[in-house]
Parts: C-alpha cells; structure tokens; sequence
C-alpha cells in the first residue's frame, strides 16, 4: 500500500471507554469497514477503566488493544494515576485541573500513530473536544491540527486525525449516541466518574456532575422535538 | 516559573552515547550554565549505548537519566532491536534503511519535552542533521520545526528545539567536537557502530563506515589550514 495516500476503509479509535470516546467508537464503525480500537495503560487509579473498555469493543465486535504507557506515571505524576493525591473537586479558578499528564494526548496520539501506521492505517479517531476545553491545552483543534502535521511529516504519511467531538458540547454527544443508535449503551456501560463507578456514575465528583449536566441539557434540548 | 517564557540557563540534551548526540552535549556544555542528559532504553540490541553514555556523561559531570522506551520495541520490530533481523550491510536503493524505528525521533523528543518540563527546562537539545538524510522524515528540519510547535501547542509552553548539527556533514561535526576541546573523547569514548564496538567500531559496518568517511573527510579539509 501506498501509505501517501489515505486509507478510508479502517479506523484506529483512541478508546478509553469513557462517554466521549465510545461515542467516537460508534462513529467510526458507521463510517468505516473495519475499526480498530486501541486503549491506553497508564497505571490508571481505576483498573474498571480497562476492563470497561474490553466490553464494550466485545459487546461491539471490534479488534481491541492494550498499549502499555506506564512511563507516563513515571514522568508526571497526577492525581489520577497516584493514590496519594485528590482530584480537585472543584476545578481551580486558574489553570488546568490537577489531574492534567502534560502531553498526555500527545504522548496518546503518536503512539497510536506508530501503531496505525505498521497497520497501513491512516484514519486516527479521537474525542477531544474543544467545547469542553477545561484547560488542557491537548484538547484544542489548532493543537490536533498542528499534531497530525507533524506525525505526517515524521513517518512521510498521510494521517487523518478525525475529531466527532470537537465543535459539540456534551449535550450534543449525548445526541450523536442516540443517532448512531447507542444512546443507552453509553448512558450503562461506560466510565467517566472519577471514582470509578460505571454508568452514572457516584454522582459527586466533578466529572458525574458533568456528565449529568450534559444529559439533562440533551433532554431539555432534544426530547421535546420527539414528543 | 513562567513556562512561557525560555529558560536560557538550562538545557535537557537527547543523548545516546553516539557521536553526533555526545558533540551535542560538548555544545550544550559550552552555552548553557546547567546541562541535563536524557537516554532512552529501548531494548537496543547492544546494551553497550546505555553503558557508553553513562561514563561520558560520569566524565563531563552530567546529570544523566534513562527513560524507559520498551514500548517502541513492541510497536515497531526493527533489526537495531530484534536479535534475529540482520541490518542492511549496504543501504537499500530506495526508501529508508531497515534500521529505522516509525517515529522514533518524534517519541524520543515529546518524551524529553514532557520530562523537561517537570524540571522548568525549555531548550531541548538533539543530534538530528538533514545533511546526513539517510531516508529518516523524522531526521528533516521541516520536521523537527512541526514538533516544536506542536510540542508548544501540547503544553502550552515556548519550548526550543536546538539543533547544532542540523546543516553540517560529518566531517563538520568532528570539527565541531575539536573546536569545543572534545574530539579525542568523541573519537575514543562513543559509541556508534552498529556491532556494538566502542571507538572507531568494528571498521566494516555501514555507520563505521560513514564514521570513518567522515574523519578522513574531517581531516583533509583542516588539518592542512593547521599546519
């Protein structure tokens, strides 16, 4: 194959198991022909993440990898990789959370590059957003852009990196599951809350009451058109 | 610390125990008041590189850290890695050498960013020269440039990518060394054949090779102007 030119049959979809990247995962397979999903370990405070990931890809039949990234906890130590430390319950009124990995994306992206590209894959799907951009600087586009710049230019390869998420709040994620039909597929089998609890979560910490924000606005916004 | 301005004072060098990366440090060493050294382990097939770069860096007086890099080896099976994969004893006509590691350059510098800045350090120092383009995109400075603000983007950081090495040839580079008092330890203490052997190697290997080219080239162009 000719890696110069794209390949639009299969995806690599960056999966943590989460609401965001698992909407991406139904994205993909409407999209693609075959769709690969390759999930990060990262020394993870919540191991559940990567046992939630595997059952989703089975429940979805889709070929799912681990990618062993410990060094990340080796380089930025966080609140979410370290048992020690408490995720801010409240974000802090200045700067990124203190659960950011510098690079993190980053670090995430290339590797699952370097894994595309012994693949022949050259669409790369992921959930960043930039509505939801709460100070990590990995989530904006223009930073995505400039990544898949220079991924190109280091492996002389034509990536793709697509991004369902970036111009939506979670409200309209909540809606694009529901259009791609898996609307009550992520609402129980996916982790987002901080304290490891699956579906909606413990509904305190800062990232269930995220979630639920975006739930109710996508009822509010949405269910009254179906009435 | 500001991290968006540049720390002229410190610089995080990319360093392997080669040739070029070990003349790096030599410059580092002359212009910055502060110099820490980074080493990736890999799984190089010659665990000899890790050992030669922790007695230069012993010899100079270098803070000296490894960081774990296995996981490059489970991604891209490649013959500098793989007992059982011969390298190329001649370069192949078309396309890079069988040698080459997908992204690696790219891997190793956004992990030397991400460690640099744990340690406030915004100039990050590597070995990579266009002149010595060997069939390596991640080698161009078109892309060491890309990273650099990608790398800023990622982090939020002004992060500069120096690259002394980036327009001059080999005999160039020996010149380089002699002219920061370091070319006999260049010549006697890195590391540089593919066969594992220290100095100028095992003399018939394609990087003894360019080595040897290089000197004589290095040679012949200024010994004469020292007469």
């Amino acid at each position: 194959m000719n890696m110069n030119t794209r390949n639009r049959e299969t995806a690599l979809v960056v999966f943590s198991g989460g609401q965001d990247s698992t909407t991406c995962l139904l994205w993909a397979l409407k999209r693609y022909r075959e769709v690969v999903a390759v999930s990060f370990d990262y020394g993870q405070r919540h191991r559940e993440e990567l046992a939630c990931a595997k059952e989703i890809a089975q429940q979805l039949d889709v070929e799912w990898h681990v990618l062993d990234m410990s060094l990340l906890n080796q380089l930025a130590p966080n609140s979410l990789t370290r048992e020690g430390i408490s995720v801010d319950q409240e974000a802090p009124e200045e700067g990124p959370p203190n659960s950011v990995v510098d690079g993190r994306n980053m670090l995430f992206l290339t590797f699952a590059a370097v894994f595309a590209k012994q693949r022949s894959i050259t669409d790369l799907v992921t959930g960043v957003s930039q509505s939801d951009f709460s100070g990590y600087p990995d989530c904006r586009d223009v930073f995505i852009k400039s990544l898949n710049a220079t991924l190109n230019l280091a492996m002389d390869t034509t990536f793709c990196i697509e991004t369902p998420l970036m111009w939506i709040d979670k409200a309209d994620t909540w809606r694009l599951a529901q259009e791609l039909g898996g609307l009550e597929l992520v609402k129980e089998k996916t982790l987002t809350c901080y304290n490891g609890v699956r579906g909606d979560g413990c509904g305190h910490c800062p990232s269930c009451t995220l979630r639920r924000k975006g739930y109710e606005e996508f009822l509010a916004r949405y269910r009254k058109d179906e009435v």
